[in-house]
């Protein structure tokens, strides 16, 4: 197993962790039994045990018909239609992916992930004179978003290719059998896959969701599987001392008790960055509730050492930080000698660009911790796949069993709604 | 004057700020009389006596030539030497930038800011056969970041195009006399621009730091110093309630003082996601210090209202609001009438999109004050080179005025040095 907890800076004391062992298993009965609040969204628990082989053989095929024709691939899609795929397309893959020359995969981009003319009407002038595939996910159809976005996009592949060749190219990943865009789909003939009805938007990205486009950009998606269903294993347990993603949780909650209101995930690797941004979807949705939740905020170090660095060593100690840190890249450099030292780096010849991040995480950890930030690790031996799957579900069950700890719904999002009711009052939509 | 402050929806009673009227008065002395801590770095606040218009004509001559011969633009920095350039580019440019093909101005990527081995082979990979311009961006050159990829890059420079071509494609942003950089560029013969002594890192955006990279990507940087020049005297008013730039200042330490310990800076356009970081570098860094500071937050609406939105609406009240809202995109697309409104969208037909965003701001706003975050909006007429000047320099000013209340040093970094400290020692770097 590729991932590894570490507590040793977090300041928490073993009687603490002690006092939550029972909340622990607590929780992870209500999970494990279903009998907890949202038990009906807990699919993605043991998603392995009614994986749908035939479905997934059917998605893998589809994948490679868009790698061989597309140029340009457009994922519509809002929220967890978005950020699971974003985020593992930009952690495993070549970090200026769309930049690349005669790729063997079409270029990725995103749609209906906002509400700008400018963003849109750019992204027609790109894709314009381009092949294109359209992936439209949404669980409704009828979210503002995607929505808005499809009907722009239906009508420019129709234009483009005439209502035939649109239907070949257009893919909608929605519910089985309901909903606008189920609807939609079996009237223009676009083929689908489907979301779950146990598996809510912020944990979808292990299925169709997510796999689809992950698969379209060339990233092998069975490793992925091996990985979360591996994971599914190993963090069965319900002993808080033998289940390093409980203790992650357990010291989430404990930490939130001393105070400290704010946990800023870090990374040192630019390419995590919407690893985080897809985070911060799964344990602010999940947790921000009922007046409750601790704020999930991220940086990218070293970049982000030189700008929010400042406030965490010296600033209010409201925060603490929890460290992805990935031991192997798989690609590296290595420094070296120059005749005149004038930059004064010659101390690193020889030495790799990875020795001396590591070097900069392990000095960052050892300031912060004297700054008085209490500081958890969570260490991925290697940036694939395999490791990739694992971590998508460390942090999904994490998340479950601290909010289970917590005393919310860890599924639901009832907050979510109240925008979109004014929104559709001031736009005049009818009842 | 293109920008507005609302403080309709700051929950802040009038009184409030009538207690605030002094120190703001005060904070302004101290700030324009150069009497308060820091103030060796206050070049940045009346930029416009003396700005050196010979050296901004030389400036613009290089961005011509880099525009007419790059494919590839390169800037290799970090924090205040990366942050502000790439904001504007963003926020002023093409949306797919770097993806429009035939274009007039250079592709701009950013390097020096991580120490990923992956990001730069990636890197190389990309731009290897390609024309290619290098800036590296550092006051001292030695800052380990940006002075490892330099290393690289200057190799990669005099193999691909000789000693004498390199120093024609390479452009140092340093020291006007001193440190390594300054050196290396005197002895390889480059191009300098001047980092002035008295602007620290944050407010440099408007130095040769930020604008050779901004115009080097076609964007008009006389409007952007016209607009940052107006805001100069339009904000130089002691008054509070008679400076809006101030009124921002004193709402935020007001919001704080009531416990409200993170500021949410939303934006619902994308391209101004690093608008948003950037100003997180001149907030955080500014404030955080001294066991004080408002921890400052970004979130990309109306995205991560599908991600953070619940937690703002419904998690723990210790957040706030700062909306940047954007009247006037320049670009805009409108909805259709489609025959069968499955997607139930055609009570939108003959709307443009941007005022579909209009109506989920407002609306949100509304969800947002009723679930008692206090809201401040700072409303920017039209998203144009003009009103991004002034919206630096209301940035930049009111981040002064607001450290000076808190009673910190808006222009240090103290807590920066640590993390170096020790990386350099794990390194075994010589004294």
């Amino acid at each position: 197993m590729g991932i590894n907890f570490d507590n040793t800076n977090s300041f928490i004391k073993d009687y603490e962790y002690k006092f939550m062992e029972s909340q622990v298993k607590l929780a992870h009965k209500m999970l494990h039994d279903r009998t907890g609040q949202g038990n009906d969204f807990t699919g993605w628990l043991d998603l392995s045990l009614h994986f749908d082989n035939e479905e997934y053989k059917r998605l893998l095929n589809k994948a490679d018909e868009i790698r061989e024709n597309a140029d340009y691939f457009i994922v519509i899609g809002i929220g967890g239609s978005y950020l699971g795929a974003r985020a593992v397309i930009e952690a495993l893959n070549h970090s200026f992916y769309n930049l690349i020359e005669k790729s063997k995969s079409p270029k990725v981009l995103f749609a209906g992930n906002n509400i700008s003319g400018k963003y849109l009407s750019d992204l027609f002038e790109v894709i314009k004179d381009k092949e294109v595939y359209v992936n439209v996910i949404s669980k409704s159809g009828t979210t503002t978003e995607p929505a808005i976005a499809f009907r722009f996009f239906k009508k420019f592949m129709e234009e483009k290719y005439g209502k035939e060749g649109a239907k070949k190219r257009i893919i909608a990943t929605t519910d089985k059998s309901k909903g606008a865009l189920k609807e939609l789909a079996k009237i223009n003939g676009y083929e689908t896959f489907i979301i779950p009805d146990d598996i809510g938007g912020r944990y979808s990205v292990l299925t169709p969701v997510g796999l689809l486009p992950i698969a379209v950009s060339n990233i092998n998606t069975d490793e992925i599987l091996k990985g979360a269903f591996d994971a599914e294993k190993i963090y069965s347990n319900d002993n808080l001392f033998e289940n390093e993603c409980y203790m992650y949780a357990a010291s989430r909650q404990i930490l939130n008790r001393k105070g400290k209101d704010i946990e800023i995930l870090t990374n040192y690797e630019p390419s995590l960055s919407f690893i985080s941004e897809w985070w911060k979807q799964l344990y602010g949705e999940s947790e921000g509730k009922d007046g409750k939740g601790i704020y999930p905020a991220s940086v990218n170090f070293t970049a982000d050492l030189h700008s929010m660095g400042q406030w965490i060593q010296d600033g209010k100690r409201n925060i603490f930080e929890t460290n992805l840190i990935i031991k192997e890249l798989g690609k590296d450099m290595t420094i070296e000698n120059e005749e005149m030292d004038l930059d004064k780096l010659n101390y690193l010849s020889g030495k790799t660009i990875s020795y001396v991040n590591e070097k900069a995480f392990e000095g960052t950890l050892q300031a912060h911790v004297k700054g008085n930030v209490p500081n958890l690790v969570i260490e991925i031996e290697k940036l694939d796949e395999y490791n990739m799957g694992s971590l998508i579900y460390f942090f999904e069950k994490a998340c479950a069993i601290s909010g289970y700890i917590q005393g919310i719904n860890p599924f639901d999002q009832p907050g979510v709604e109240m925008y979109k009711k004014n929104m559709f009052k001031l736009l005049g939509k009818p009842e």
